[in-house]
């Protein structure tokens, strides 16, 4: 777990001890090899509802998407029930024959299940460009979908990895009045993104009842309060794929309990994204950036941005080192042209000033502290988590491939 | 010197061998040892014209100045006559006394020139957030006035440095008609900029009489098509600054005359910013992208961005990956949201397609190369020039300042 002042875990929400994707009653999970990554390891994965679901999902806002993002804009989106995923090619900037491959996979995997191919998400991470293998991904959905079971969730959140140090994922369960609702997850992302080896995926199971209306906001709302705030290396990936399945029955959850169900989600990506981060390709520290007197929220996010994705900046990070100067840099750089006063940022870690070099180099010799950033401009504000830029990142990104 | 196409000398501008910002008459220039840059290197450098001069400027966009582009503001920029510049700070997030530190150099510096101090210009690059230790820098500025000469262009190309791993400079001869002028070259910056030792500065002199109005005009349009098109970082700089001075008598260029004036500044400027990018931090190789098929030369040059600075594509360069999936995917993100259908785009690189990798990696493992992407959108195209995210850059940046 990470800091608690980070996470905001709401009142009611508790992890369980071992859980995972499956947790939740009514939900199978797989992971088998089908001998795409060359290292013999879990490369595809199955999770599945054993009864109808409502659904979210949220995917990438790139231009150029993956084909599987493309054939699940297609689907019943609100309607969910079952996510087939490969690792080891992302299946984008594949053309016309990228496309019918995830068709295939989806039709595969839905006659195996005996769902409405509109109702299985396809979702494809690892090398971009290069086609998939099917002779190798049609027999492993084959032995994925045999291997469905309430012990699965484990294989699944290691099948979905790439260059992720190891998997993310877990269980909680929220009391809500007499009766506890179940989430489960299992998510991968050395990153915003790493287009190399692709992309953000994550997979919230649930038991509780919600409407699909509510539970697309919900899931939207979270995706913007969690993934959407962090950054490895500020680039964005075309196969990003947020999905939440629940599959309660009866009355759907309305009022405050479904209010506190939002917050419950919400503080479980922001779990996840954070793990991604602490995860990041190559990353030696884990930040909150906490941008505070921006004009409004949006320049705060701009600040934020700036700041997180400056490679000076996360090379200091990496370095230890209290450059306060490299901030400056950036918030002059995001507020160029910006109207009224711009003054110099007033800069400290986890409360103590860069006024005291000395006392602020302990707090950078940590593996994780608050940068707050003070822009003394009016009241918008934002957070945003990052990783630092090491000599690890560039190996990672440099020698792969060759 | 660069490859022709890069640099695109035109017709008439001849190289002068061992020339510098001396080799216009009128000019003489220094550079001295205050005792700032810890080694002993020369640290303050002076050029100035002997003769009444016009001058064009440009400096940063950044919202965060430093306090010698905040002074140098307030002068009579088309009328600039000296520059003053200490490298090792840059005098940036300094506050008022900053503020007062930048005044006084240009007032010292003046007075000893006999010039009003409006026509003195300031630059400092180095450290952001460090106060200038004016007790060698009042010092230095009367040793580096002392100094001035016609042989002391070497000297102050040398004490404007910081990062660099060489200076940057020299002179060229163009031919106008039957008369002859001359421009010389002086600049430093390790890329677009890098505020640990902050800033692109470049100098130009000539001895062709130029107004004030087209010179200003000639330089923005100089600094757009060469200073503002190349990323080592992507970062901005509060210190940048361009300054073209011209001393010569009689009727101003006008008609073709000062449209090939305007021309060879362009291309000097190119140089010298080429040779920014081979310099650029840490930098193996330098790229030039061609952006082409946008909709617009906006987007082209929204593309470029994108692609040249992303960490992903940097590090495919140093790593000489023909990864064409992290151009890809820096085109998708460039373009999310755009109007009308997004192709993946074509890419290669000195016109060997990525279709064919094996040739593709023989291109890449050239010090020097055109990386194109096509988009298939419009006519709109874009030039950038590029260097790679090496090890290097992480320890320079990293280790600086610990």
């Amino acid at each position: 777990m990470s800091r608690a002042d980070w996470l905001r875990i709401p009142a009611g929400l508790a992890p369980v001890a071992g859980g995972d994707t499956t947790t939740p009653a009514g939900f199978h999970a797989s992971g088998v090899a089908c001998g795409m990554k060359a290292s013999g390891a879990l490369d595809i994965g199955v999770l599945a509802s054993t009864r109808p679901t409502t659904s979210g999902m949220v995917d990438t806002t790139s231009a150029l998407p993956a084909a599987p993002v493309v054939r699940n804009r297609t689907l019943e989106r609100g309607a969910i029930r079952a996510a087939v995923v490969n690792a080891s090619k992302a299946n984008a900037a594949t053309g016309s024959v990228g496309m019918d491959d995830a068709y295939a996979m989806g039709r595969r995997a839905a006659g195996l299940l005996g769902v409405p191919e509109s109702r299985v998400v396809v979702c494809s991470t690892g090398t971009i460009g290069e086609r998939l293998d099917m002779d190798l991904v049609a027999p492993g959905i084959d032995a994925a979908v045999a291997a469905l079971s309430t012990a699965g969730g484990p294989d699944f959140g290691t099948a979905i990895c790439t260059t992720d140090r190891s998997p993310k994922g877990g269980a909680f369960a929220l009391g809500l009045g007499r009766d506890t609702v179940t989430i489960g997850a299992a998510a991968k992302g050395a990153g915003m993104i790493s287009p190399n080896m692709a992309t953000m995926l994550a997979y919230i199971t649930t038991d509780a009842a919600v409407a699909a209306d509510d539970l697309q906001r919900i899931t939207a709302a979270a995706a913007g309060a969690s993934f959407n705030r962090i950054s490895v290396d500020g680039q964005m990936s075309p196969s990003d794929t947020l999905l939440v399945m629940a599959n309660g029955e009866g009355a759907p959850l309305a009022g405050a309990d479904r209010d506190r169900f939002a917050e419950a989600i919400a503080a479980v990506c922001r779990w996840l994204a954070i793990q991604m981060v602490k995860d990041g390709e190559g990353a030696d520290h884990a930040v909150r950036l906490l941008v505070e007197g921006a004009r409004d929220d949006a320049e705060a996010a701009r600040v934020a941005r700036a700041v997180g994705n400056s490679p000076l900046v996360k090379s200091a990070v990496f370095g230890r080192d209290p450059n306060w100067g490299r901030i400056s840099q950036a918030v002059g750089q995001a507020l160029a042209g910006a109207e009224g006063a711009v003054h110099e940022p007033r800069v400290s870690v986890d409360g103590v000033s860069f006024d005291d070099p000395g006392a602020a180099a302990g707090v950078l010799a940590l593996d994780e502290y608050d940068l707050r950033v003070e822009l003394g401009r009016g009241d918008g504000t934002d957070e945003l988590w990052l990783s630092d830029l090491t000599h690890a990142y560039v190996t990672l990104n440099a020698e792969y491939h060759t």
